[in-house]
């Protein structure tokens, strides 16, 4: 077994000088600096080649197909974020110029968003490249430009040691102070703490359990400037299987759910675990068909012991319910790391009357519950609370009668998804991988996607500022050639 | 003296019960129908006539002028935000159109701000038409449609029972359901954790001391179901006096401080309680200078005897800190409502070993702190912790050679400004009245301006949506004619 520098509270305090460090020059670099910056840590992890997918696959049991998929995403993040630089207008630059002859008179204000300051991640067990440590978090992060300092997750430390060297060769060759960018190791909940409390410290991303996300947030609170936390933490993603839909194609609709249940071992923030249903004639055969593609499907292995076990324990709890029933598992026999796929079913009261029922089950479960009527599902749907995602199965005619469930599912949730499966999220300007507690514990956020790196910045406003003084994006030049929003017209022409 | 009906527990659960039912229909509401609203609002403000003036100056101790002056701010900001939604651009509608091509098929996926739900407002006692029941938080959660509920300041109850029933004939004239606004009385803590924890409740605005928000944040976190806090809380406005412009005319810059320490008996978030100097041949001069505008102010009435007690307490507790020196205070005897003028000073080494003299004096006091040399002075600016501004009076050579100095503010600071006096916030897109804590308790948003609507908004994602359950910002058609980021490209355009 490879043996991980513990890192000790005094490393701590050392990565965080570091950062604090390099913040002083990397906050002033141009965009442009902080752009080819992404595109090089994209190349340097390319560069690690198959060694970096034969390490993931050893440490995290995921297939080389999803994790040289993993790896494209990762390093089409990082481009995608350096396309947003060189765009430009994400820094929401606003003029408002002066009104000297107005009474009173109006100063010279402009405002635009500037980087926190240094920011600790916490990256995800069950995306080893794309939400670890050079995943979404610390791209959005380094984008924003913010020194990040990673806590490898300690489920793949090695993958998480080569994605840190390809980041440290980047910082190289871009010339970048070394404390853009750390690495530290440390299994125990003090290092964490530390990171989380040192006064350095500005932001913390994470992405993980409630019980997790919790913790951090009450060590980020109890600080003497509390700083904000950004969480990943819980969700059952509900998907809600509409009448017509329903018993228009019962093979077909139960092949995309169990594809969806079982992708990644049912490894993912957004795997559907919760299945709404309205008793109707097709419901029966609906059940049966995804009964039958649970049981056909072949267990995989799980990340990690842990989590392994941690499903094993859950599963048990939620199948000792009142109420639920197994509808079906997955009959091959799986090795001894593997989770094995499993669907029960609840009736609504039962499930409205137990909260526990609402809680994720990280695997690749997923707990059907009927309801008698209408009205009960439309209650049901409310009683899941945040959410990071909600899914509709319905035909036009199903959706057209439905629309306050849609209704419903937007108030909960951060994504509202129509025949589609929830598994699978785009990094692009639109996505929002976010959502009321206990989804995140910040809604006006998104962790996946462009506007991932709004965590990061705030707002400063420069009142009758010199122009020698201004930010390059808020001089009356508009030398970056940036979208402004200029005396509430949005423009990219320079100020006379 | 008035009576005014306190609410009880069981009021705030009808009140908010009233709020959700209102947030059903008014999160539907156009751009167009919050606009209208909203400028209906200020006109029956307006109508109000004298008598909210008057009202207003006995509960306050404010003078005419200032309460006019107030009162224009308050209906300006009102049809600030009506423009603002006509513009339409502030919802950040984001839209990636579907790639079926592409390998893996991309979905079509838009994102926009949506409203979070009904918001409970603490308005503030300073302001008590800009800052309180119709002020910023209100005017701002209205426009992003949410319904809200006013706890009435107690320390002006009739000004706020106006205020209200003003925007209940707007509710009535717009066809509005009832619970879109609503105003409670309740001096005991336990109504306002009552609104704070109400599960309804999704957000709080809340202006006022630091004790009073943290109390809010605490009670919020205690929730099954945490929710946001923007609480604008405390801020010493530090004002950096450089050495060439102290010079050239000391006393026109004395009077400038002057009369921003005292503006309004002190009572302002952005009061200078500190003002940076270091020691040179000019400075015996300014600061006479300054002791003798001081010592000439007219002392005015505080806003109420709580406020007053609580400036004379924290100022005497300040004047007895190690080092620290009265250098004058107003001659002129006050009334027993009058809050005494005072400027005092104390050396670097006395204010950077003292956390207590960072805290905030609410009144009309500032304090002085004489730094030896420029390090020193980088010292104590770097010590000052989160602000909602800095100010820099300086020459162009002052500014030129003291680009670190701006550097820091930045990075602690909401506002940076130049050659002017923090007292005074314009209401317009590019402000920001924020900062790092302990200035607000959340840095990423500001209470005034534009910008403060955001704060009541969080992005939702659709994916493969039906065009008839899009919002109107994210439908093919732009009906509503708003810049939208289509494809990573700024449009007005219809999608075809």
């Amino acid at each position: 077994m490879t043996h991980f520098p513990e890192a000790t509270v005094a490393d701590i305090d050392q990565a965080m000088q570091l950062a604090a460090a390099a913040f002083a020059s990397f906050r002033q670099s141009s965009p442009e600096e902080r752009a080819v910056f992404l595109e090089t840590i994209g190349q340097q992890i390319e560069a690690l080649g198959d060694a970096l997918i034969e390490t993931a696959m050893a440490e995290s049991n995921l297939p080389q197909a999803r994790l040289l998929g993993e790896r494209g995403r990762t390093v089409n993040q990082l481009r995608s974020f350096a396309d947003m630089l060189r765009e430009g207008s994400w820094v929401e630059a606003t003029i408002d110029t002066a009104l000297p002859e107005r009474t009173p008179p109006r100063s010279d204000i402009r405002k635009m968003l500037i980087p926190l300051g240094p920011v600790v991640v916490f990256g995800a067990a069950n995306f080893p490249l794309a939400f670890s440590t050079a995943g979404g978090d610390t791209a959005s992060a380094l984008a924003a430009g913010c020194p990040v300092v990673v806590k490898a997750h300690p489920g793949h430390p090695l993958t998480s040691g080569m994605v840190a060297g390809a980041i440290q060769k980047a910082i190289e060759i871009c010339k970048l102070p070394a404390g853009t960018f750390q690495h530290v190791y440390g299994s125990g909940f003090d290092i964490g703490k530390a990171l989380v409390q040192h006064p350095v410290t500005q932001a913390v991303g994470f992405t993980g359990s409630l019980i997790g996300g919790l913790a951090i947030r009450d060590y980020a609170r109890l600080r003497p400037q509390p700083i904000p936390v950004f969480a990943e933490m819980s969700s059952i993603n509900p998907v809600v299987l509409l009448t017509e839909k329903l018993s228009q194609d019962p093979q077909a609709l139960a092949k995309t759910l169990a594809g969806s249940i079982t992708l990644g071992a049912g490894q993912f923030c957004t795997n559907p675990g919760l299945l709404i249903v309205q008793e109707q004639p097709a419901l029966p055969e609906s059940l049966e068909a995804l009964g039958q593609e649970i049981a056909a499907s072949i267990p995989t292995p799980m990340l990690h012991a842990g989590i392994l076990h941690h499903y094993q324990q859950k599963l048990e709890h939620t199948l000792a319910q009142k109420g639920v029933t197994v509808l079906r598992h997955a009959e091959t026999a799986g090795g001894e790391k593997t989770g094995q796929p499993l669907v029960a079913t609840v009736l609504a009261a039962d499930f409205l009357a137990n909260p526990q029922l609402k809680e994720e089950v990280f695997g690749p479960f997923s707990l059907v519950v009927r309801c008698a009527d209408a009205a009960t599902l439309a209650q049901v749907l409310a009683a899941t609370g945040g959410q990071l995602t909600f899914t509709f199965m319905g035909t036009e005619a199903d959706l057209q009668q439905n629309q306050t469930l849609v209704d419903t599912a937007q108030q909960l949730g951060g994504r509202i998804i129509f025949n589609g499966v929830p598994t699978g999220v785009e990094v692009c300007p639109s996505m929002v991988h976010g959502g009321p507690f206990p989804a995140t514990s910040d809604s006006h956020f998104t962790s996946v996607g462009l506007g991932a790196a709004k965590r990061w910045v705030r707002p400063v406003s420069f009142q009758d500022s010199p122009q020698f003084l201004l930010p390059e994006a808020l001089q009356n030049t508009n030398k970056l050639k940036i979208w402004r929003l200029v005396n509430t017209q949005w423009s990219q022409a320079d100020i006379n």
